[in-house]
């Protein structure tokens, strides 16, 4: 099958074989994966990666035969979890120190023509849900992970730093649980110390000493961005004004399916582009640019 | 009247007019103050600070004329407020953004014969509670702080990094609330992501990626220190366990009161020595040696 290779921080489209999944695992066909942040990530070594990437997806699954979800359009928690451990018992399995993670660590990835994934990590998209905007449930889970971290109180003042995807999907989310939401971009300028919550999804060094000049007294900043290079900001602020960090990643995926399904979010405009999945290089370098937004990949049908 | 000074990274003791208060300040002759490593930040350069340096004490209120606080024996909140915005208003002026800091931010401090604070910032001393171990209050309050920032259920598993002086305060405090609680020290190791709640009391840039190492997934760090250098470290552990950092400053007295004058928390052992603040700039060096615990400057009598 075809599919998008990074091999030591060298991306290119190969024909490799067609996953035979062990038992528990559903193979998928994908219909269209999304390239994320983290690809670029991913490239540049963060995990010491290489494999294929791509954690965003849509598809149907084909097997096993036997299978309840044979047929089923789906898309997939990205955590490959033991099953077994304290965490998983709390159904927290994003968090098993055991797992790999789909494209990420340890299991191949969504930039394919198929994946695999354990059943349990399947999710059914609804009908009302286009291909499109099921690629959008991964990253829409991540932005409702705020809501699970952090009590929105009505009208609460909030800031959401990077108008890049992930920060486009946290301030709808936000907006949609009733906080005054401002976007804002390198150059937008707002009060120092004015807001109750700052949503740091910059994806660059710069968020996190920004977000702390922003941020109220005692107020709360979420953490979104993982980069592959350390932090370096002055912390005393963060100290002194008893400032909270949240560090927030995967979310669950069901309040991002149902928010999809009732239309509460809008994600398709958040498409800068799609690419054949044998022009994935080309794509990737389309989606690193400026200002590009959400990059589709779509394999051979 | 006497009193130590930083001037420009230099320490010296000089005498120096003794104040006159304008209304609505106290004035306190200073029984006893003790050296907090926040001082060596000033003196490094920590906010700029040129002054009377000192925090934490113990005196006897002599003016003014009718005051009601003449003649007790008090300790006081360092935060001289503006009593007017929402800060104040809402109890917390200790985050007031007009507010001076007694020995730290605009306001003399307590390395002197004489010191002035607001009358609302006094807190009575009981006689229980010993003029060393008065000293201990501010920084009691400061480690009281966590329980106000963050609930401990009985049983928590928490590591203090630092056996400093605040280090042990904050051990105390929390093995009281019902914590299993380990003070580390440097050399002292401990199973990784093993821990519901750190406490990061190092007073230096290694305590923050220990604290990392050392905390559970979705568990939390409170951030003591407050370093003059900015802080560095990898953070993508921070955001991938969505891990809660919490900046922690000062406190409320009464808590602090409480447990001291109850004999619930032990500071005598806490004390390392005693110097005439004649001898301040000697027993600054002495303070700073390594393992050397509290010392405390007494003012001619």
């Amino acid at each position: 099958m075809q599919a998008l290779i990074f091999d030591r921080g060298k991306a290119r489209v190969d024909d490799v074989r067609k996953p035979s999944p062990r038992p528990g695992l559903a193979l998928v066909r994908v219909i269209a994966s999304g390239i994320c942040n983290t690809d670029f990530e991913l490239q540049r070594g963060y995990h010491a990666f290489s494999g294929i990437p791509g954690h965003e997806f849509v598809g149907i699954v084909e097997g096993p035969k036997r299978s309840r979800w044979k047929g089923k359009r789906v898309v997939g928690e990205i955590n490959l979890a033991c099953g077994r451990c304290g965490w998983c018992r709390k159904g927290l399995g994003r968090h098993c120190p055991r797992r790999s993670v789909l494209g990420i660590r340890g299991h191949p990835g969504a930039h394919a023509a198929y994946l695999t994934l354990p059943e349990e990590n399947l999710r059914a998209v609804p009908r009302s849900i286009s291909d499109v905007e099921a690629v959008f449930v991964e990253p829409l889970a991540a932005a409702c992970e705020i809501l699970d971290q952090v009590k929105i109180a009505k009208g609460v003042h909030a800031a959401v730093l990077g108008p890049g995807k992930l920060g486009r999907l946290a301030a709808q989310v936000l907006t949609h649980a009733g906080a005054g939401v401002s976007l804002l971009g390198r150059d937008n300028r707002a009060h120092p110390h004015s807001f109750d919550l700052v949503v740091e999804a910059t994806g660059s060094r710069e968020g996190m000493p920004r977000a702390l000049e922003l941020v109220r007294p005692r107020g709360t900043i979420v953490w979104k961005t993982t980069h592959h290079a350390p932090a370096h900001f002055d912390a005393a602020p963060l100290v002194v004004n008893e400032v909270t960090v949240v560090g927030s990643r995967c979310g669950r995926f069901e309040p991002a399916i149902r928010l999809l399904a009732q239309g509460e979010v809008s994600v398709v405009d958040l498409v800068s582009r799609e690419f054949p999945l044998s022009r994935a290089t080309k794509a990737l370098a389309e989606a690193a640019r400026p200002g590009v937004r959400k990059v589709i990949l779509r394999p051979p049908a």
